[in-house]
Parts: C-alpha cells; structure tokens; sequence
C-alpha cells in the first residue's frame, strides 16, 4: 500500500483550513472571482484583490465567490497612506509624456481618470465584517490599529507582505498572523512601506530564511515560485507556504487582455524591471515602452497620481492593441508558466511539489 | 544501523571529485590558499582566485595548495575584453571624487596604481597546463577557443557563470562542462557578459530553474546561499552543487581587514546594492560611503579603471580603519554566516542540508 505524500509543514493549511499551501496572489486588475473560485476548488487559498472595487463590486464579487464554493478564500487590499495630488509633478510628469501625447493624438488636458486605488477604510472594513472572508491580506502595511481589530474580531486571519526582515519583525509586532516574505523577483507592486531603497531589496533566497529566522509566525514565500520545484525550495528554506500570482495569469480565468498574455508567454528570466513609472510606487512588470524609454525608475507623481496622466496613453494605445503604457505586471518566472484551468495548475503545483520533496532528484 | 544520508544529485561530486556538492567561490582580494585548503579538506572544490595575482605569485599559491592538500581544487581567472583608458571619463571620474580628494588630502594627480585585474591570457594558460588543477572557472564569459582548447586539454573541467538564461546557453553551446547560475543575490562582480543591464537580472529562484530546463550540463546555484537550507532549497531547484562566497568571509582563513569583517557582522538582507563605481562593473556590496553618496550605479570609468582613481582614496581610508572607498563585496545573506574555521563550515554545511533533505520540517 502506497503512503500518500504529506507536507512537511501543516501550520498553514491548519490555520487558513486549506489542503495546498498555497496562496493565489491578488493581483488588482487582472483577475476576478472566477480565478479565486477556481483556486479555492483546486485546494489552495483564492485571493480577491478589492483595492480597485467599488464597496458593490466588491460585494458583489464576494457573494459570487460564496455562492459557488464553500472552500475558505481571502480578500486582499492596500493600506498605503494615501498622497495628496501634487499639481507641478503632475505637469512635470504630463511634460516628460509629451510625445506620447503627440503621437497618439490625446489631450493631456483631459485625461481619464485612472483606476482607483483606495486604502482600506471603514466603508471597506464593515464589508469585511459582513462577508467574514477565512483570511484578510494587506499590502504596504497594516491597517490603523482600530480597523485591524475589527478585521480580527471578524474571524479574519491577517496576512501581510514584508519585503525585508525589518517590514517582517514589525508586521509580527502589529499584529500580523502570518507573514508573506516578498521576494525582489515577484511580479506587481513591491510591499515596501518602511523604506523606499529599491536597489537594496532583497531576492528570495536571502529574504526568506531571514525572515524565518526573524519572526514567531508562519511566513508565506513570494516571487519567482511558479512550479513545484519552487514551492518545495521555499519549504527548505523554511516556508511554510507558498503565494503563487504570475503562474495564474496564464489560465482561462484571468482577465488579462490578449496582447498582455501574449508578451508573458514570449517573457524570459530578464524581460521584466521594477518601475516607479506606472503608479508612483515600484512594481515589477514586463518591459514596456514608456519603462524603456525612461528608464524604469524616475521622477513621477507619488502612487497612485503617475497613473493618472497614463490613462488617456494606455486607453489609446489599447484600443490598437499595444500595451505600451498598460502596466504588465509579472514576476521573474513567467517562462514557467503553462496555460491550464487554475483549479488543474493548483493541483498539478501541489503534486509536482510533493514529488519533488520526496525524490530531490526527479528531474 | 542508520542509513548514511546520500546526496541526491551526484553529478557534480563523480565530475568533481568532491564529497561535497559545494564550490568555495573565488573570492578576489579577500582570500588565500589557505580558504582554498580548508575547503578542500573539509570536502568541498576549494577556488583561487588569480585574476589579481602575477604569475609568480600564482604558481607559488598553487604550490602551498598542492603540497597541503591532494584533493581536488579550482583556479579561476576573469576573462573580461580590457578596455582601452579612456583619459576624459576618467577626468571625470576624479572630478566627482574631488570632494574625497581633499578631504582625505591625497593627490589625484598622483595616484596609486589600482590592483591589476587581467583577464586570462597564453602565459596565465601556461601555468593552468603546469598545475593541471581539476577544474578551471571563469568569469565575465569564456576565454578565446584556442585557450579554452588547452585549458581542456590539461584535463580541467571548466566552469563558468551565467546571470540569465541566455549566457547559461551560450556557455554550453561555448564548451562549459558545469554552468554557474548567479543569482542577483550573490556578492562580488555579476558574471554579465551578454548584456549589461543590472536593473533585468533575476533573483536565484526565477534563474536556477530556468537555467536548469536549458542547458544538459550540470548547473550550480550561487548567490544567497549560505546555510544548508539554502543548500537543500537549490537541490529541489534541480541545481547539482551549489556555490558559497560570503559564507567564508567569516572564516579566521579569510584575509579582509578586521573593518570589513565588522561590517560584515553587521550585515542585514538590506545592507548591499549592486555597483559599477569601484571597478566599473557591477558587483554587489554592502554599501559605502562612495555608494551612499554618488549612487550606486552612475558614470565611472570602464572595468577594471574606475578603481584606478579610488586607489589613493581607499589607502588613506583603509590607513584610518575606514572602508568608505573599499569594495566590501558581499552577498545578501551575510547575516547567516558565522565565523568558524572553514574546512568545520564546510562539514556544517553538508551535515545541515542532508538533514533538511531527509527532513524538511525541521527547523
């Protein structure tokens, strides 16, 4: 009789009541509830990313989610200090656009307005409350002290990014249950919140077993996992889990636009750069043109404003099928990546790792 | 009777000739034949670094190697296309440092001769075909086919790094028996030598895999790793060995200044950036003054050149006990290493990842 392959680490299926330590990372504008619905069913834990819902969307997401699968899922969401508009960087920034303007023949002087970006508020957290996700996840931080007890008294695990030991020590400090170790090869929007020094940030296989090392609570790995090889280093290094995004971008239920899956099934180890350009806070994405042009990293509107003189550029530049000025965000492992179902790539992630913690040298 | 644990990938220790699946990295101008012997004794491929050495002094280090130990060890050179002085960036260069200059009351005009940094040339192959050590690596690519021809025809196995996918090819398709995958993490120079922009360079947990699925010939992981976690995590990434720098900075067998090993003791995951200015290639170190003040990454003069100028600068400093003008290179995980003798760290590290491969709970 055959034993069934076990995970080394159960902390984190005990606490989230999941089968697969893993984590579908929210990623705003690319996905909805089909993604977590089918993440969930494959056995991990679905994300949805409400920083850019309305309070009726994201409800509205929520129920759906519920509806269709009882399985325990996550509401993610960002918690930055949000920057007053500020009008001279905002023109500097429309002036070093000023060709693009010209080329594609829109209006600087109208711009649409570019997706909100919210940090989570009361309105947000009473929604939590209501809906009683089995996890809550932050991005940038934490949420002020009184709305984090509420997410709490909701039955809300907290999870939170740190992209150095010292983000990680003081997210255990205020309270985070669990603790997603950001690795400078994940794709989207760095976690950073204590400092701002992108050249300082570091790779997984360093950040990862410091942190370990660091804090009490369990910690997730992040960034450059897209397979089980990935998943079963992470747990060497001391994960008790995983946070896998990119790799779902692939499947039928992401909602990434044609032209943007065809360039990550052309992406390579080094076709990506961590950008300031697209938002005002450094993300990593596949290169684009305006990251080229410019250099990824620059003066531009603090997050989320730079998007805002963007968004007339990236509508246009769409509509004829360029992603130019779209920001394409992806990790270092995108080459990884297979087009199937999410709920199949979950279970196929979670054997492949098996095995591969069994037989080390399975190729 | 207990089993004695086994490594799960012996392609590198039957190539090799090692019990231990480990490459002590070549660590140019922080180290000796006696890091190389203790590496070697405690089962690992001990490395010399040359490229700063003359011949003389590179026959007499091999000759304390061989007289000391009779196991396997690996002589590395660089083999980089000099560049030609360049008299104006130069000027440049001193011109931005003339702040330093006068502060520390040192004449540029007059500077010292910076350390020689030669790539692999006939008379350097000469004296690999004299020693005939078991492997020969390389950095900044491979040396021109006829030299590379005599390098196998002494019987070496030659190894080189590659920092993306694309140089991991093209040292196979070039004759390298074992590929290095250098992930951003890893102290000292990056291995660039097909493109030069640092902001693409993958992490280890995005290169090794995708290393690993392109090339047959057997990939060793570097940068990060400095524990036997790191070790075991490589092994699941299908890396056959792995390749450990910093780690043995802190060994008494090391020859940085008691500075720079304080530095060390302090350092964190955020501690270092990737820089061109103190030899005009990038390489990662804890940051310095030079770093903090100019940036990291800006216009100096072409490798090896830019250390030229910073010469008088880092011998008044390194006279005060001050490493402001010094390249303390050092990898992102420094603050795993611990200061014990090396042929000891070696046998820690071995002992440390087969455990963790047997059991990947444990702690």
């Amino acid at each position: 009789m055959q034993e069934k392959p076990m995970w080394p680490d159960r902390r984190l299926l005990d606490l989230l009541g999941i089968d697969v330590p893993l984590i579908q990372a929210p990623m705003a504008g690319a996905m909805d509830a089909e993604l977590v619905i089918a993440a969930c069913e494959g056995g991990a834990l679905g994300s949805l990313p409400c920083a850019m819902l309305s309070g009726d969307r994201l409800r509205e997401q929520a129920g759906i989610i519920r509806q269709r699968t009882d399985r325990p899922f996550n509401l993610n969401f960002f918690c930055h200090k949000p920057a007053a508009p500020d009008a001279r960087r905002e023109a500097a920034w429309q002036g070093r656009l000023a060709l693009y303007y010209k080329e594609w023949d829109v209006d600087p002087a109208a711009p649409l307005t570019a997706a909100n970006r919210a940090p989570f508020d009361a309105a947000m957290c009473e929604i939590v409350e209501d809906v009683k996700p089995k996890a809550a996840s932050f991005h940038f931080g934490l949420p002020a002290k009184a709305l984090l007890k509420r997410v709490k008294a909701a039955g809300c695990v907290v999870m939170s990014s740190a992209t150095t030991v010292k983000e990680a020590v003081w997210l255990e400090q205020h309270g985070a249950d669990v603790v997603i170790a950001q690795g400078a090869e994940a794709g989207g929007h760095r976690g950073m919140f204590l400092g701002g020094d992108v050249a300082a940030q570091p790779g997984l296989f360093s950040l990862l077993p410091q942190v370990v090392d660091a804090v009490r609570v369990p910690v997730v790995a992040a960034g450059g996992i897209a397979d089980g090889r990935g998943i079963a280093a992470a747990m060497m290094l001391g994960a008790a889990g995983v946070q896998i995004g990119t790799a779902y971008l692939f499947c039928p239920e992401s909602t990434i636009a044609q032209p943007f899956r065809d360039r990550l099934a052309e992406g390579g180890d080094d076709t990506t750069a961590i950008t300031n350009l697209m938002t005002g806070r450094p993300a990593r994405g596949l290169v684009n043109r305006v990251m080229k042009d410019l250099g990824p990293l620059g003066s531009a509107p603090a997050f989320p404003h730079a998007a805002t003189a963007l968004a007339p550029l990236r509508a246009a530049a769409e509509k004829a099928g360029s992603g130019d000025f779209t920001p394409l965000w992806s990790g270092q492992s995108a080459a990884l990546g297979r087009a199937m179902p999410a709920a199949e790539l979950t279970r196929k992630l979670a054997e492949d790792a098996l095995n591969r913690l069994k037989f080390p040298a399975s190729r």
